[in-house]
């Protein structure tokens, strides 16, 4: 349910009465507060607002961000997407999307489904530099939070051996969501000293061989692919690395039962696209097919050893913060996500900061592991 | 739509009313004929009805075959099902399901779906003696096909050298859908020199090692698995071999496209189950994990390659018939389950059989592949 304030701010926005009617009775538009910062989160789309659009009380209004495309065959996608036009390739980081915006005078890291995230906002300063918003009020900074020191992934790209690091991929305007072009980023990023994802320079489909290069590089090195914008942003398309399709498959089937089939169908496919397309044979093929099946099997065996041990099926994931109610708000920010977790350890840093560990137990995929090694008999 | 004769018998039979007027709605409920034989298949279950059904218009019922259990952990599935009794293994033969009746004179194979199988009903004859139904006219004897040369399957178990064959696995009441005991069954096949699956012999939960042994001999030998029954078949479950589950997923990697996610992620899940439960280590996990791998990417590269140089993806296999209307009939038959086939070659093996040689397309799997192919971008 939505109060009558925001209802009035929403209409007054132009979201339709009947659509957010229909919004409200699906709970897929609901109403939160962040330390006394009111705001509402649309759930699902709706006419002008994108899914993960967060309102605040002020009536700022910050766009979800899209999806991005993406291509499993590379030369071909470049071709059909870019035609001639040349494109800006950066790296496409391994870590969880947020959009930074100052509101009411405090700068706020939002989450992808449209959260304040306690954690990120508390250490969003330690990385972005608050004058950008001194002088840009009007601008969202997007970027990847990525490391491995991170709470919602269990890794982080290889270049961040410690805590967690922020880089800036996209600008946008509140209210439109529409990007700054490519270069005027880069100016902005350079001119305050806000870290971004590494840039590889402006291609087009005559250089394909240097994007092979590319994507076997950062494969090699353990990073998850690029992401392809021309110079307006207007076309934006994102190839992952073999590397990522098998590291994925590798973390997913740890919890196996707890994700749906899609997500390792999908990245089996992506694979053999790569594969199909950049010709590979022979040992290398066989490589590429230990790791896959070693990937797929090995972490889902495991598992099921640990739960007919009487064990959980869980993760466990550190973070550092300045308070350690920061941390205690991150269980409380999980349970309204359904996420079963809890601190099992902390720790002081000597330098301003904490060090928690938290562990995230999956019931359902446990109970499931239960069930058939106890000898369910099933009709399938 | 069922005709009026139809709906009489139905109803007489004790369908209730209301239920077949809801399965002539959804068209769950259709009414075939096979060379002047009229019948109906239930391609959903009602009251007193199972799923795959067949009513003749002389009144015979033929009940759906049920689906059997399954277990992946196989040392507690046998004690939690059979507890402490014990229970005949079988060979499960890697084919495809035939029920055998003797209607209005004929004898006739009905597929798992309820059709008259054209092809099975023309071959049947070779395997059965007919003299069983003259003898037993009440019966329903039910086996797989199994064989190299199949219409519905690619492949076909290691020690049927060509053609194909049919082994007898249960036997039932036409009407109630009841089996006879496994003892009895023996005797007739016996009796009536019918061939029929593998009899390993009686076990019960104290002989897992000699079952393990059974399994892992089965598995090297390139066989599906087996299905345990206790003597009177009230308790029945099945387990199938590592190697059935990598060879399943090698023929579907193939089709990857046209099947469901389900289909791969049983199959792997199984596996894993089977190494935590044999505890598997070294050497032979590294085999499985690179059988896995190979057997998930190497068909799915090639049918991609195939694709993305204009071809196909297709399937083809051979069936042998005594007469080339048998094999036309086949396409009408395939057609109405909505597979795009046809017939690719003819041959007269100069013994009174033809082998006719099909090739079946998969085009929903050829355009998924070719849109990738094509430099597709898309939201995942």
């Amino acid at each position: 349910m939505v109060s009558s304030g925001f209802r009035d701010l929403l209409l007054k926005l132009g979201l339709p009465e009947g659509r957010l009617h229909v919004l409200e009775g699906k709970g897929r538009i609901e109403e939160d507060t962040f330390e006394g910062i009111r705001y509402v989160r649309f759930r699902d789309s709706a006419k002008g607002f994108r899914r993960g659009t967060v309102v605040f009380e002020d009536g700022t209004v910050v766009s979800g961000f899209p999806h991005i495309k993406r291509v499993v065959q590379l030369e071909n996608g470049v071709k059909r997407i870019f035609k001639g036009r040349p494109f800006y390739v950066e790296e496409k980081v391994d870590g969880y999307n947020v959009r930074v915006v100052k509101v009411k005078g405090r700068v706020l890291a939002l989450t992808r489904g449209g959260f304040v995230c306690p954690f990120t906002t508390e250490r969003i300063l330690d990385f972005v530099n608050e004058g950008f918003f001194k002088d840009y009020p009007n601008l969202v900074l997007v970027g990847e939070m990525a490391g491995p020191e991170s709470p919602y992934l269990v890794e982080g790209p290889p270049y961040v051996e410690e805590d967690i690091e922020f880089f800036l991929f996209d600008i946008q305007e509140k209210g439109t969501g529409r990007s700054l072009p490519a270069g005027e980023r880069y100016r902005l990023a350079e001119e305050y000293g806000i870290p971004q994802v590494e840039v590889f320079g402006l291609y087009d489909r005559s250089r394909i061989e240097e994007l092979y290069d590319l994507i076997e590089r950062l494969s090699r090195e353990g990073r998850e692919g690029i992401v392809m914008k021309t110079p307006d942003m207007r076309k934006v398309a994102k190839y992952v690395t073999p590397y990522a399709n098998i590291n994925d498959i590798k973390i997913g089937s740890h919890i196996f039962f707890d994700l749906p089939h899609g997500y390792f169908m999908g990245r089996i496919s992506r694979l053999a696209f790569y594969i199909a397309e950049r010709k590979i044979r022979g040992e290398e093929f066989d490589e590429y097919t230990k790791a896959l099946g070693e990937a797929l099997l090995k972490p889902l065996v495991e598992s099921i050893e640990e739960v007919s041990q009487g064990h959980e099926v869980e993760e466990s994931f550190t973070v550092r913060v300045k308070n350690i109610s920061t941390a205690h708000k991150m269980v409380g920010h999980f349970e309204r996500l359904g996420v079963k977790i809890h601190i099992e350890d902390i720790e002081d840093l000597k330098n301003g900061y904490w060090r928690v560990t938290f562990k995230r137990v999956y019931p359902d995929a446990r109970r499931e592991i239960r069930e058939l090694w106890n000898g369910l008999a099933f009709v399938d």
